[in-house]
């Protein structure tokens, strides 16, 4: 129907005679003519209809915003001075002498020069997705999943689908459930992941899988989740972490490189241990400049329960964040970020502002001064590398309550005083431990396939608490973008790891019975990672929502204005799947 | 771990020390040697283990089929004699000189030099995917769905994904319902197709849209469906009927140029209702030379009710199929033909034998022959060609009936008599009826939101029986690897198609509301076709099912022997979802 993108129209068109069609962008009456803005995927054109051609005049006179056109047309330069440097095609303008309507529209409800409510934007999302800033990230997002697919496939790697409809994993979280209409009162779950399929891949001798596949996740919505995600999963036959992080390092140097013109280097690595000291955090934003430092040694005896108690306690911690220039900070802002840290469990938040270092205690500002002796401050002065006019604010707690609550606070200090350097700062988080405590019970860190590092089973059946995995989760500016591991390949490793997860033999067998069986046919050593796609995209693009990158979202209560998805299910429906709805009263 | 793939070694690296990685596929011991045949992804190699090394041979020793091992060695050239020219590694050897066992084997549930059975097959899948037959298919695919993506990007598509977790969509059969949690009582459906979403695109400006995706229906499976599967989705804007299906056409004559070395040509264009006259199919396989002749014309003055009845009946149809040699067909044989056809609903099958075609009626054998005249076998023989040797096989009864019947005894004929010609025969079919008449009520041949051709919404209003729609289905050897259609755009025309439907007005707001809405604001005019990538594969690597091109299929009552899904849910989470299983007593 037409010839050409109206984004695509620029003075080497001079002259020709053009078909477009595309959308009205804008409509404006200037000296007698009609201008339009003509809008399709690919940019804005603009159209001076023809004013000798009346029966044209008069058609176009009817034209109002959203109508959807034919328009043929002869392209021209625009006059001196109205060239706009701005637009790709803001040389030339058409002179409309051909036009036909499509469709009319009417006036939208969205109004596109103010912000709409989600509700609205989700209700109406393809008008939504008309704006070019939305279209914009969709085309991107297009170009990244290409990108990705050539890269791995480059890699010799194979796009082969896993079920949807499939057996609950044991990712955590809650599962969707389908009922089965065959296999009455049973159920399917949604996959949480393909890890266990992308597993069988590998003992199935498929050497090197991929896949960008939809996860489900039934839970509690924040801002950047979805009750459905996309995830690029990637297993590997043969290769160890390191063979594994190099091609996924490469996957996300080569994107960078080539849809954001982006050289992100060499990734550094960190122990988990070094980034929960140093940052308080599993997945430090490396942009930020400020650091927790230790002190615990120095305040051990001093005449502070706040301070000493922590600091005589094995597993407690006292740390210290420099922020410089924050002398500055009045005493309700310093209330403030004391109520910030209690969000995390802090009891309190004790602080020493540094005004002339110079003039010893005389020249600092604290509550709690009277406690510290001057070399104790001058130490701490020293290792935390304060300077007049910063402030030190100090966490002490067990060491959970202090790592988490000072690394939050980090985070939120780097962005209230602007402190952030340098664009991309990526880096690998390994070895981590293989279990976390929770309510006096051993639970996996990543998930209970990941392999230990470096133990045999009766070595880590002796001292779980303490082992490293083979796991490894790739960071960008505070963002995991992805994770990994070495998966174990042993039948004895597995059960070890379940046992000690408190599976006992029959759980182990009626979960995982098929997984354990697989290992015993001459399993490989295997080893992978998963990207969140959203997430990589929406990094990439600067969305401030993983909605804003996906076509169709959710809404936070996991509902689809749109559609009105979820809605009731008819009756005959549910009597063959033989289910029935509770009422609340009736539980 | 490895330097190369197993499959990969030849002849040009005589000499070299290579690693491989991979799994015993044989084991055998000859003079005092033992060799193996390892296998990976990417074939099979020869390997002799060293003699002078007895730590090596002692380790070989040990090793049983599928042990999965690594293996260090040098190529040689195999001695002259034992060059095996079927084998991609034939001429050359491995002189082994290096051993590691990853992972021994238990003997396999799986036979390989047998049929296993579907469900042993399914249940130890990941070890029925080690036989190079069984993973090159997977491999297949994975080539299939990289080129596919890769002519439709060069096209300008972007690939943008729908939820799956949706509403019921009107594709016809049941769908598969997900509870949901945060609006208790509700469901969301899984798509049987993201129709709606892809026309929402298209609403939304992008344009040109695609999605190799997973679509879901809760229907009895047959040998060739699967309760989910995978569509090759693609929408247009801007385009009609012929240029989606000149993009569309590409793309597959490109497939098979560059998968299988076939060149495809032109597809030929046939109308609905010529495929129905000459074959009785809507996919007619032109690999067929048998065609149906309709002779109702001569028999309506005859003395034989099952002739003459639907000859005068304009719901009637008589048919007949010239089957060459067919005169050599026993009476049994012919009544089996007979108890076919009645599969269709068909009462009978009047036969006439050719002899002698010279010696007129008397060279002719068959019960009906005293209900026909001379000037009418003439005809008849004229009409079909008939040569000496023929059988002449009749259906006569309602047009539906006859159509079904004689279509699907073509195929079976044609199959039978090994008359298939030529190996790929691909067409279109154009021209469809808009709807289909069951219980006195219109039905959409396609679905409710193709459009009619060349008829405004009045027109349409007044003659539904009569009216064509502007649909087309791409068919190969018999097969409908795809369908598509020109969709309404104009919201008069939808309700008109919704009304002609049965679909009242309130019923149309509540299911397709939305999409009444997005026709009001600009609807572009948009059209699109959607391939069947499982059935697309299956005939293109000669697989006799479909779940021999999918990776993890389900059984024919919609289950998976391998994880065990469907399985019971635990109480707690059917209360959070508020759902009850239902016995069926309770029913």
């Amino acid at each position: 129907m037409r010839t050409d993108y109206c984004g695509k129209i620029n003075a080497s068109y001079i002259g020709q005679e053009v078909t477009l069609c595309g959308w009205v962008n804008k409509r404006r009456d200037l000296g007698g003519l009609i201008f339009i803005d003509l809008r399709d995927r690919e940019g804005l054109v603009q159209v001076v209809f023809d004013p000798d051609l009346p029966e044209v005049q008069a058609l176009a006179n009817t034209l109002r915003a959203e109508f959807c056109i034919k328009l043929t047309g002869t392209v021209r330069a625009r006059p001196e001075g109205q060239v706009n440097k701005q637009m790709a095609t803001g040389e030339v303008e058409i002179l409309g002498t051909g036009l036909e309507i499509f469709n009319k529209s009417a006036v939208l409800p969205l109004d596109w020069n103010q912000e709409n409510s989600e509700e609205q934007r989700l209700r109406y999302r393809y008008l939504d997705l008309r704006r070019p800033v939305m279209s914009n990230k969709l085309q991107f997002r297009a170009k990244v999943t290409a990108a990705v697919r050539r890269y791995l496939e480059g890699e010799g790697f194979l796009d082969i689908e896993t079920p949807i409809l499939t057996k609950a994993t044991p990712e955590g979280a809650r599962d969707y459930l389908v009922p089965s209409r065959t296999h009455k009162g049973e159920f399917f779950a949604l996959p949480q992941s393909p890890q266990l399929f992308k597993q069988l891949l590998m003992m199935s001798g498929m050497d090197r899988y991929y896949q960008i596949v939809k996860c489900f996740r039934d839970e509690d919505l924040r801002a950047d989740r979805q009750p459905e995600f996309t995830q690029i999963d990637i297993e590997t036959t043969f290769l160890g972490a390191d063979g594994v992080m190099a091609i996924t390092e490469g996957l996300i140097r080569d994107l960078f490189k080539q849809m954001l013109d982006v050289d992100l280097g060499d990734f550094p690595r960190m122990t988990y241990a070094e980034a929960m000291q140093r940052y308080g955090s599993d997945k430090p934003d490396l942009r930020n400049p400020l650091e927790l430092t230790d002190v615990a040694d120095l305040l051990a005896g001093v005449d502070f329960k706040v301070f000493s108690g922590p600091a005589n306690d094995p597993k407690g911690r006292v740390a210290v964040i420099r922020v410089p220039g924050g002398a500055s900070l009045s005493r309700k802002q310093i209330d403030e970020y004391t109520k910030f840290v209690g969000i995390y469990g802090a009891k309190g938040l004790a602080w020493v502002k540094v005004n002339e270092k110079a003039n010893g205690l005389d020249g600092l500002q604290s509550p709690i001064l009277k406690f510290l002796t001057a070399e104790i401050v001058d130490e701490i002065l020293s290792r935390t590398g304060a300077e007049d006019g910063d402030i030190l604010l100090f966490g002490a707690d067990n060491a959970t309550v202090v790592t988490e609550a000072m690394g939050a606070l980090r985070l939120k200090l780097g962005e209230d005083f602007e402190l952030l350097e340098g664009e991309w700062r990526p880096l690998w988080v390994v070895d981590f431990p293989m279990f976390e405590e929770a309510d006096g019970q051993l639970h996996a860190l990543h998930h209970p396939f990941t392999a230990p590092r470096n133990l045999t089973p009766e070595q880590l059946a002796e001292t779980p608490a303490t082992a490293l995995s083979d796991a490894y989760d790739m960071v960008l500016n505070g963002v995991e973008l992805g994770g990994g591991s070495v998966r174990i390949h042993d039948q004895t490793m597995q059960s070890t790891v379940f046992s000690i997860l408190g599976i006992d033999k029959e759980e182990a067998e009626l979960k995982f019975g098929f997984l354990l069986e697989a290992l015993r046919y001459g399993a490989p050593p295997h080893a992978g990672l998963a990207f969140g796609l959203d997430r990589l995209v929406m990094l990439m693009t600067g969305a401030t929502s993983i909605r804003d990158v996906m076509a169709f979202p959710k809404t936070t209560t996991a509902a689809c204005p749109l559609t009105d998805a979820p809605s009731p299910a008819n009756p005959q429906q549910l009597a063959e799947l033989a289910i029935a709805t509770v009422k609340k009263d009736a539980e």
